[in-house]
This record gives C-alpha cells, structure tokens and sequence, in this order.
C-alpha cells in the first residue's frame, strides 16, 4: 500500500530542524545548512549538486531510499519560497530548485492564496493547495499513481501532518550538532506519539538514522 | 585537570530528558523510565540492581565512564527527593537509592532551605548547598580530591550550569522514543551552544552516545 512518509528530515540533538530568521539569504534559516552538511559527503548528495564520486556507506543509502516508490511530495509555503502574505508576482519566483527542481513529479506546495500550477523541467511540477492538509495529501495520491506521498517540510507542515495522524514512516536524522536557535519538529509538549514506534536506528560515523513507524491497531 | 561532566544523560528523540508529572510514585515522571530502559541490559545496569550478567557492549563501555575519576556528584533538588519547599522531617527522606546509594562519594544537593549532611552506607554522604550552583561547584571540587565532578540532574539543574558554561564535557544519550511530553534539557530557544563541538559519536544497537566538548579558546 502507498503510504505517507517524512524521509532524512535532519534535526540536531536540541531538536532543531531549521536555523532561525528563515529569509531569501537563508533558507534553512541560519546555521540550517550545518544540518545538511553530512549529505555533501554521500555520493546521493553529490550527485543533486552534479558531481560525481561520494560516500555509498550508510547514510547514502538511506538518503537514497528518499527517491524510492515516491511519485509526488508535498511542502510548505515556506519551503516552497521567502514570500509570505498574498502572492507579489506569481511568475517571478519557481522554488529555490532552478529550472530542474530534483523532485521529477507533482510537488503540492500548501498556500492560503490561490497561485496557478508551473510545469518546470524533468517532470517536476508544482501546484498550489489553497484547502488544507488533507485536501493537498488527496491530490498528491491521485497524482502519485500507486507510489508513496513524501511530505518533504518544512518543519511546520510535518507537524501539521503528525499531530493529524497522516504520516505513516517518519524517518528522521539526528545530527550531533547543537543549533541553540530555530524551528523545531517537536514543538508541543503534550502531544502524544505513543502511537508511533522505532522499527530501524542505525548510527553512521556522521549521524543517526531513526526511523518511527505509525502502529497501526490490529 | 578535573573536569565537569555530565554523563548518560538519556534524551529521547523529541528532546525529554524526563516524564511529566514527577512525584513520589513517578521520580522520573509518567513515562520517564523508558528513557532507561538501554541500561538495564547491560552489566552495569544489573550491577547496580545487585544482579550478574548483562551485556558488554558500547552501552555498558560508555555507561561505566560515568564512574571513572570521579570524587564528587551534583543533583537538582528534585533528583535528591520529591519534597518540594520547606523541608518537612529532615530525618525521613535520604533520597531515593536505600540505605546504601550508587555514589560512594560526597553528593551535593541544590537547595533554598538548609539542611543537615547525611552519612551514607557505602561512603556516599548528601551535603546541602543553598548559595548556588558556583558554590555547589566549589564545593564539590574540594570534596572530589582531584578528581571530576559529574553533575547528575535533573534536567533544570544541568541546564543551569550547561547556560553559565560551567560543564566541560556533556554525554548525552539519544534513545530513539518520542515521550510526547515531559522535561527538555534543551528548554530556551536563544541560547548559544556554538562554543560545544562534538567529539564523539556512537551508536549501538539501543542508542545513540554523543558526546559534546566545550572547546575552549587557544
């Protein structure tokens, strides 16, 4: 059965997902980019920049798992661009991706305000769902064809669709750095995540691998 | 030179270091012990329930440095009982670990309200400081003979000497659970950990050991 999943979100061990003061110079907020670094060694994150060679051990292969079976993603209007508030000038901006973003399918970028789809190069397409999570999780189905929905972020967006009980495979990343500052995943206490069980955790020499999985009653 | 250190102190994924709700029923609060669960498979957690056996991994390797040269041990008041303000009977509460405690050194125990030192079996002694966590310090150095101090918990008292940098080497342990609520360690966005690196980071089969350094300026 195609399923919901988070995949290689990173968090440092003080449970940041995102440095603060998110803004065009700093998406990933500052500091952000020291939770991705581990990514730049693996040969799958040399190969998103265009380069050849990398690490194969660990940490590519579960980086790597993130393509597999997906057939669309769905982000948060603050993963998709800096502009906040009412669209400016719809055809200016296309994603921080360039004209080949690396999803190649259907991309679901949450929004308050209307905003019409962009077909860009390589199969990657973004649409714009202006009716709520579970709205935007039915039309990434229909477009992923039999293949698994990734809620790609930001943080906000997968603890929307944590906290609603909609993602099945919650794969995180912990990195060994304290951040001190910024967005975290786990934000409110009192949330309950009992119903969520570790069903992988495997250490690289970089990071952490964890990997929860929603238990479903039987 | 002795260090300050903080040893094995358990994190879940989603950064609680304790459960909600402690009281005398729940020392470490709803939920709390399944931040422990990893150490009492190992033969220093049988050890210390008075049992043989038990695993000597990474766990038990990395579980037995908290014992390694040290002379003295620092806990919140919370960590020593679960009697809040005034203290009632000075006599009846000796912590929570019988009449023969897992120190055998000199405790020192934060308080606002004084009390008299207590002699343990075993060579354990509780003493109680009510002029701050420097003073706590200093007097837990001079008890430690030379050797380390490890700062125990709670999670309050160790996120206040971690914010005036007084703890030198920080060994924290990620167990992959989400508890959902509870105490964080890491409580108040804003505060900079830029000046803690990490040294050391293994994982083993249950858990993940990082170990974090104050790097101190050359």
């Amino acid at each position: 059965m195609p399923c919901v999943r988070v995949h290689g979100f990173a968090m440092s061990i003080d449970g940041y997902v995102a440095g603060p003061d998110q803004d065009l110079d700093h998406p990933l907020g500052v500091n952000g980019p020291r939770l991705h670094e581990w990514v730049w060694s693996t040969q799958y994150g040399r190969k998103m920049m265009g380069e050849a060679g990398g690490e194969t051990g660990i940490d590519n292969e579960v980086i790597a798992q993130r393509d597999q079976r997906v057939g669309a993603t769905i982000m948060g209007r603050n993963m998709y661009g800096p502009i906040r508030g009412p669209w400016q000038d719809s055809d200016a901006w296309t994603g921080w991706w360039g004209d080949n973003p690396p999803f190649h399918h259907p991309v679901f970028a949450l929004t308050h305000f209307p905003h019409p789809s962009i077909e860009m190069k390589g199969g990657t397409s973004f649409h714009f769902v202006e009716t709520g999570i579970e709205a935007a999780l039915d039309r990434a189905f229909a477009a992923a064809d039999g293949q698994d929905v990734v809620v790609g972020g930001g943080a906000a967006t997968v603890r929307q669709y944590l906290s609603a009980r909609l993602v099945d495979d919650l794969h995180l990343v912990v990195v060994p750095i304290l951040l001190g500052n910024g967005e975290r995943l786990f934000e409110n206490p009192g949330v309950d995540f009992n119903d969520y069980a570790c069903v992988d955790h495997i250490g690289s020499s970089t990071v952490t691998h964890v990997h929860l999985s929603k238990v479903t009653a039987t």
